[in-house]
C-alpha cells in the first residue's frame, strides 16, 4: 500500500494556500486610501503585517503571553503598523473593519474547483492558525466548500505544535496516517509529518507578491502539485 | 430592537432536530434482519438505544468516568442491548458499523432546504453532544450545508451544561444575544436561554416514532415553527 493509499481526510493551511493574503490586503487597502486620501505603501503594509505574524504567536508559544485568538494579534501587530507607516485619522470603526480582513481574505483561482474535486474522495478540512469566527466569515464570504473548519483555537496552540495535527486527526476519528496536510510552507508540512501525517506541498509562488520569494526546503513531502487542480489530478488518479 | 433582530447565527440540534434517528435506526435495522436472517424489534431498540444516551453522559457530567464522546458511549450501550434483545452471531466488523448507523442518519424532509435557505442570511451551525467524527461523516452522507461543526466534544462538555453554549458563541465570535439555538428539545433551549441565547423551538411529534410522544415543555422560545422551512420563513421574513 502506498503511503498515499489510506488516506482519507485532508487538512489545508488557509493563509497563501488557499487564500491570497498578500494581494486581498494590497486591494482592500488601496480602496481604502481612495476612500480616505491617505496615501500608504501598501505591499509594504501587507508584508510588515505577516511579518509580525510568526514573533506573536511566537509569545504565545513560549507562554510570554496566554492564549490570544489570531483575530487579537493581528490587532495588537496593526496597531503598531498605524503608528510605523504613519496612518492617523481613521475611527475605531474603520480600523477594526481594516483588521478583518483577514475574513475576507480571496482565494487563488484554483481553490474553490480545487476543493470542491478532492471533496468528493476526501474530507476537506481547513487546519489553519486563523481563529474559527475567521475561518467561517471567510469560507461563507469566498464559498470555501469545507466539510469542517478546524482550527489551532480548538487546541489551544499554534501550528506548527503537534498537538494541532494529532488534535485534528483525533477530531476527524482517523489516525494520522489517515490525514493528509496540505500547505504552502515546508515547516507545516514537516510538523505534520512527524506526528505521522502524510504531507503535499503546494508551492504558492506569489505568495508574498510579484517580487517575493518561495519558501523554498529540502523536506520531502509525499506530493507536491502546482495548485490544488493537480492535486486533485494527482490524488483521483486523473 | 425584537430580541430576534441582532441575531447572527443559528446553532441546531442535531439529533431529532435535524436528522431522524429513529427511521434511520429502524431501517438500517431491518436491512440487517433481512442480511443476517436475525429478527429483532427495531422499534423498542432504537428507542431503547436512544433511552441510553442520557444515564450514560449523565456518568460523564457527573465525573464518575472521563471524557467519553458520543461513539464510545453509543458502543457502550449497543454492547448492552446485543445482550438484552438476545443479538448473537453479529462480528465485531458487523457491530463497529451497526454502531456507525449514527454517522449515517438521514435528514427529515425540510432540513436541507431550510439550512439552505437560512444559510442565505445566517451563520448556520451544528451544535450537537455527536462527536466531530459523527457530524463530519453524516454531514458529507446526508448533505448537510453546514457554515461550521461544533460539536460538546470540541467542550469536552455535553449539552445541557452551559459551557457548551458560550464556548460555540466564543468560537463564532459573538455575544451570546447574537446566536439563537435551535432545537425539538425544551431543555437544550432552557440551557441555552440561560447564557443569553436566543431559542427557536422546533417540536418534531415524530422524533420517538409514529406513536411516540412529543417532547412538552411551558417553556417560552423566542421563536416556534412547524420545521425549518417555516423558522426560514419567519426569520427571513417572508
Amino acid at each position: 500500500m502506498s503511503r498515499v493509499e489510506q488516506v482519507r481526510a485532508l487538512t489545508f493551511d488557509v493563509f497563501g494556500t488557499v487564500v491570497d493574503w498578500y494581494g486581498s490586503i494590497v486591494a482592500e487597502g488601496a480602496a481604502l486610501s481612495r476612500a480616505t486620501g491617505t496615501a500608504v505603501d501598501w505591499p509594504a503594509f501587507a508584508l510588515a503585517w505577516r511579518a509580525g505574524y510568526q514573533p506573536a504567536m511566537q509569545r504565545v508559544r513560549t507562554g510570554e503571553v496566554g492564549w490570544t485568538k489570531l483575530d487579537d494579534l493581528h490587532r495588537q501587530i496593526l496597531d503598531g503598523l498605524l503608528v510605523q507607516f504613519g496612518i492617523t485619522g481613521l475611527d475605531e470603526a474603520t480600523v477594526a473593519h481594516l483588521n478583518r480582513v483577514w475574513h475576507r481574505l480571496l482565494p487563488w483561482p484554483d481553490s474553490i474547483g480545487g476543493l470542491g474535486r478532492l471533496r468528493g474522495r476526501f474530507i476537506v478540512a481547513a487546519l489553519s492558525n486563523g481563529n474559527m469566527a475567521l475561518l467561517v466569515n471567510m469560507a461563507r464570504r469566498a464559498g470555501l466548500p469545507w466539510d469542517c473548519i478546524l482550527s489551532a483555537e480548538l487546541m489551544r496552540r499554534y501550528k506548527p505544535d503537534p498537538a494541532v495535527y494529532t488534535g485534528a486527526a483525533e477530531l476527524l476519528g482517523l489516525a494520522p496516517e489517515q490525514v493528509m496536510m496540505v500547505a504552502a510552507h515546508p515547516l507545516d508540512l514537516l510538523a505534520a509529518a512527524e506526528v505521522g501525517m502524510r504531507t503535499a506541498y503546494v508551492p504558492r509562488p506569489l505568495e508574498y507578491g510579484p517580487s517575493g520569494a518561495t519558501e523554498t526546503t529540502s523536506f520531502a513531502a509525499d506530493l507536491i502539485a502546482t495548485d490544488l487542480h493537480e492535486l486533485a489530478d494527482r490524488l483521483l488518479g486523473v
